[in-house]
C-alpha cells in the first residue's frame, strides 16, 4: 500500500521573508507540492525550485484543500500555506474539516505564523497590550447581524479590537457601521491604527481617531485597530498602557 | 555628542528556537546587550555569546526597561526580549512608555512574535478559524471587575476566547470564577483546551469541556481556549468552522 504523505499547513506570518518562522521554511522545502493563493505563493517562489506548485484563485478554499489532500494521497509531502497565522481566518480549519469529511487518515501539522494583528500592532507602537477582540468584517461566510453582536460586545467591554477584511471593493458599508456601534461605546477620540500591508513591501501607516477614521484609504490589505478607554498616542506611537507605575 | 544606540523590542515567539522569526534572531545578534526575564534569556542562549546579558526576576518590568533605556544611552544597540509577541502582555508598551517618560530620543523597533494563544491554536487543531477575544486572567494590574466583564461581554458575542495567565500559585480563584462566567452564556459541553508550553520543550496538551476544565493542570505556562457555538472536537483536533461548504 502507498504510504500517505505528510500535509503541512503553514502560516507565513506577514508576508516578509524575515518574519517567516524557521518551521514554514523547513516545511516548505520538505515538501514535493505546494498549494497556495496565488498572491501567497508569490512570497515564496525562491523556495519552490523543482516543487510542483498549485496556485489557484481567491474563494477556493475547499478546492485547494482537496487538491493537497490528493497530493498526499498520492504520497506526496504537500504544504498548504496562507499568509499571517493558518489558524486565523486561514486554512488550517477547512483542510482539517477536508480530512474528516473523507475520513482518510493523513498526518497533518498546522505551522502557526504571526498573524496580521501582531504585525499591525508593532507598526503601529504597542496598541494590543492589553485584552483584545479579533473580528472579521466578511459577512461571506458570517451572518452581518452576529458580527454586528461581536463588535458591540468587545465595544462595552472596552476591548482593543482589531479588524480583519475590513472592506473590499463590494463590501463598503461594513466598516461603516462597525464605527457607528463602536461610537456607541468609544469615545470619538479613541486612537485608530490604520496599517496597510503590515511588515511587509509596501507598508503604509496611519494614526487616526473612530471619528475621522473613515478619511483614510482602508481595503482588504489592511487591518484596522481601535483602542481601549486607556490607549493614546504619543511621539507618533499608539499605546495601551497595561497599567504599570512608571 | 554620543551617538544613542538601538532598541529591538523582541517577541521570541513560543520559545523553541523555529517558530522564532529571522528578524528576531537578526536583532539579538545585532545587539551589544540583551536585557530579559531569566527564563527567557536561558531560550536564546546560544545567541549571547560575547553580549552583556541582563537577567532579572520576575515583575521587574519596569526597572528592565530603564537599563534597556541606559544602555542604548550609552551608544550600544540593546534588545529587551520577551516570549511569544512582545506586543501582547509584553515588553513593547511599557518600553515606549519609559522612552516617553524619560523625554529622550530613541531608536525603537518592536519585532512582533508568535503569541501564545496561536501557538496553542495550531497544536489543538483549528480552534480559533473566527472571532476571539484573548483575555489575561491576572489581576495584578487591571481590576477584577472589568477582567469579568470581558469574559462576560466576550461569552455573550460568541467569541472564541483564549485565556492567558489564567492562574498561578498564588491566585486560583479566577479562573473558576471564569468558568463561571462562561457558563452562564455557552454549553457545559463547548470544548476547551488546555496547552502547557505550546510549541516547546516539555508541551503537554488536553481537550475537554467547559463542564470538566478545572479537572485539568492549568498554571502560568497554560493558554486555554474555550469555543465558540460552533466549535467541535474530532479525531482529537478542536475545530471552530469558519462556514464553509463542503
Amino acid at each position: 500500500m502507498l504510504k500517505t504523505g505528510k500535509i503541512y499547513v503553514v502560516g507565513l506570518g506577514p508576508g516578509d521573508r524575515l518574519h517567516m518562522s524557521e518551521r514554514a521554511r523547513r516545511a516548505i522545502l520538505d515538501s514535493e507540492a505546494v498549494v497556495g493563493y496565488k498572491t501567497y505563493i508569490h512570497l515564496i517562489e525562491d523556495l519552490l525550485e523543482g516543487k510542483e506548485v498549485i496556485d489557484s484563485g481567491m474563494r477556493k478554499e475547499v478546492e485547494r484543500c482537496n487538491l493537497t489532500l490528493d497530493k498526499a494521497l498520492e504520497g506526496k509531502n504537500v504544504s498548504i500555506i496562507s499568509s499571517g497565522d493558518a489558524g486565523v481566518y486561514g486554512m488550517a480549519g477547512i483542510m482539517l474539516e477536508v480530512v474528516n469529511e473523507k475520513k482518510v487518515q493523513v498526518e497533518i501539522e498546522v505551522i502557526p505564523g504571526i498573524t496580521a494583528a501582531n504585525a499591525a500592532a508593532s507598526v503601529l507602537g504597542a496598541p494590543m497590550m492589553h485584552d483584545f477582540a479579533v473580528i472579521s468584517l466578511s459577512d461571506l461566510l458570517t451572518d452581518w447581524e452576529l458580527i454586528k453582536k461581536r463588535i458591540e460586545c468587545a465595544s462595552i467591554g472596552d476591548f482593543v479590537v482589531a479588524l480583519y477584511n475590513p472592506k473590499s471593493k463590494g463590501r463598503v458599508h461594513q466598516i461603516e457601521e462597525a464605527r457607528e456601534i463602536m461610537l456607541k461605546h468609544k469615545l470619538p477620540n479613541t486612537p485608530v491604527g490604520i496599517v496597510r500591508n503590515a511588515k511587509r513591501s509596501g507598508e503604509e501607516v496611519v494614526i487616526t481617531d473612530l471619528e475621522n477614521m473613515l478619511n483614510h484609504s482602508i481595503d482588504m490589505f489592511t487591518v484596522v485597530i481601535i483602542g481601549n478607554a486607556k490607549t493614546y498616542v504619543k511621539n507618533g506611537k499608539m499605546i495601551t498602557p497595561r497599567g504599570y507605575h512608571l
